[in-house]
């Protein structure tokens, strides 16, 4: 059973300021659960979660992981500009990218942030901006990967990271050239819900880690385990318990690393992990319709929430008020889109849902606003975030016409 | 085999003033399609293409057809506010929506749109805004259709429009409230290439005409044929023949209306139609990656252009200069989104592509910049307009930073 951390007495109140819909965090939820997975990691000395920024890019959810020891996981200049003026800086900002353009590049570079690297020729390209930074960190795809699950594809159809030759040949080349300090980035899966999913990858990194230091006399000093451990969407199924994955890697990294006379720190690059479940679309029930089958209408779309619409995603629904009322019938759950794929849910099980009821839609706290787009001039709704007594505070308004037509604004005609 | 109507010695100019990506539209060829359109209707009284906006929403392409004597299909506020702005109005617009809430109502009422009703309970929705309009649409879902492909899905699952028994019972209440002008609108495909598509629905909505007319006495005075006409994405796919299917669709009329003594406007809704085949996503090639596949990696994403990341869609793909270069491979043609499914083309057959080539892709020009993004806080890119001199003008800036940033202007720690 799925709870909601605020009742329909509380939307009720905050739609008085606030119309729906709206996106809400829970900023207890996200501080529980970043303080449970450093406990699980403090046994590793220097161990650091870059947030995935793209998960949930508002700056005031950066500056309260930054208050938790985070740092940032970035893939674009205007990722790198928010993290940055969410005071994470420097080191704290891993630059994951793929097919980056130079001008990217050079942005990472001035920040001071530690570029992973996505493939082997861009050393060459690297080079051509200036000197090599000091640390450089390279992602790996081995191709295969006993753990993976099929979310992100098979890692053979993967666009990113470097195979097992390539990655050696890349270490060797930055040693060569400079480069002192290294670090290995690796993500063969996504939405992974088995415990062992960090523990086999770490082991399948530290065997690189081992081979670097007897091939190259090179000691990798970090190991970005990047993200892949899932969250519950369905209500049946069981979050991931943190602490038995931190202890599975832990029992790796003592018999391959430490037993070795040597040690690294572990990072993690999470986002849908540490934002997900603290994050909720409240909409307002505005319609229900009886066709060919029963349709609930919400005031948000899939231009608030893609993922249903995109991936199929299963992303569990509350009516607030009736969290205990028996179920009367399967209903799709539909915005107001001129596509038909814009469903928040197919043959749902709910109660009796009536014209003005709050929906709440799950697990939408990463990936969600952040996929949002504009698709038949739909304007974007705004973000809230809820401390521990329930205060709530904007922490992105709602779009407006002007915002949207502002790169029109070249047009005289159309002022 | 798809042809370009600019060279890469014309993008090379235009380059030095808009950096790649950036979309380009042919005014010539919208101009030619929509003239096409009208003579291919023109034995039809009052026949008026309403252009989905929700294809291209871009004033200045919506200033071109309403030169050539479009209205516009709207479903949102902003939808209808750029309607108006680039001069088409009242009537001229047709609201289309699903789900709709009252300020959307008040707004297209206010607008004098017509209004095209989903919904039988719109009905009572409606009358509590206000005296219903003098003129209005019903939008029609048979459940079945002998000629519908499955790209929308079954019409059993879509969420759009009446049952038969809603619509006469819809047509029944509106004329007894006072309503004098009556139309009937159906979207039951998409992305069709059969010339018979139109006719037969003309032949399922005049059926339609026919009872309303025995049941109620009531003159249907227009049809909205909607959208649903194709375009050939593939190379050896086939453009519909417009005259033809204007000529099946007289057919039906002269028998059915004409013959009966009735006469009734023809409406359609397309955009995919009129401007899809009219816009290019125009990319340069920054990195080209070799590992268990052959990646070509261009500085635009998913973020520019998400049909093929959603639906999977094939959009053909030229690279400039190498139009008669022989094939050398296939190869996955990718952005740089930190997404897997970045990947405009996946096992694509092409020349040798050499870093700073430009990539065209086609058919672009309907739900390509529309449908675009900002994950990853990627900037959405550029929106030029060629004329027949191959001129090209802004008709939209590419994005920045404070653009995408602008709803963060709450929070005064971020400045």
């Amino acid at each position: 059973m799925k709870k909601v951390p605020f009742t329909k007495a509380d939307v009720e109140k905050w739609t008085n300021t606030y119309p729906t819909p709206f996106y809400i965090y829970d900023e207890e939820g996200i501080r529980k659960c970043v303080t449970d997975l450093y406990k699980a990691f403090s046994w590793n000395e220097g161990f650091c979660e870059y947030f995935a920024v793209k998960a949930l890019p508002n700056p005031s959810i950066l500056r309260l992981l930054n208050e938790l020891g985070c740092g940032a996981d970035c893939a674009s200049e205007p990722e790198i500009v928010l993290a940055q003026r969410s005071g994470i800086t420097g080191k704290k900002i891993m630059f994951s990218s793929n097919e980056t353009t130079k001008r990217e590049y050079e942005i990472a570079i001035n920040a001071g942030a530690i570029i992973n690297l996505d493939d082997l020729t861009h050393i060459e390209f690297l080079e051509k901006l200036g000197p090599l930074p000091d640390t450089m960190c390279c992602r790996y795809n081995p191709g295969k990967f006993r753990n993976t699950n099929d979310i992100m594809g098979h890692l053979y159809d993967s666009k990113f990271g470097m195979t097992y030759e390539q990655i050696k040949v890349a270490f060797k080349t930055l040693k060569d050239k400079g480069v002192k300090h290294f670090g290995i980035h690796a993500m063969l899966a996504s939405c992974c819900l088995e415990e062992d999913y960090y523990p086999r990858l770490a082991e399948e990194l530290f065997e690189l880690v081992l081979e670097m230091k007897h091939d190259f006399d090179i000691s990798v000093e970090f190991i970005d385990l990047s993200g892949g451990i899932g969250i519950p969407y369905k209500p049946d199924a069981q979050p991931v318990d943190i602490f038995e994955i931190g202890d599975g890697v832990r029992k790796v990294y003592e018999r391959m690393i430490e037993d070795n006379g040597m040690k690294l720190s572990l990072y993690t690059e999470m986002g849908r992990y540490i934002t997900g479940p603290y994050g909720y679309l409240v909409s307002t029930c505005v319609h229900y319709k009886h066709i060919y089958k029963e349709y609930i209408g919400l005031d948000s779309s899939c231009c608030d929430l893609m993922r249903p619409a995109m991936y199929g995603s299963y992303h569990h629904i509350t009516v607030l008020g009736k969290e205990d009322a028996p179920f009367v019938g399967k209903f799709d759950v539909v915005g107001s889109l001129c596509e038909n794929n814009d469903k928040f849910a197919v043959d749902r099980k709910l109660p009796k849902v009536d014209i003005g009821d709050y929906l709440v839609i799950h697990d939408a706290g990463a990936h969600g606003h952040a996929m949002g787009y504009n698709y038949n001039g739909k304007l974007r709704c705004a973000e809230l975030l809820m401390n521990k007594d329930k205060e709530v505070k904007l922490i992105r308004r709602a779009q407006t016409m002007e915002d949207y037509f502002i790169t029109l604004d070249i047009d005289p005609q159309f002022k």
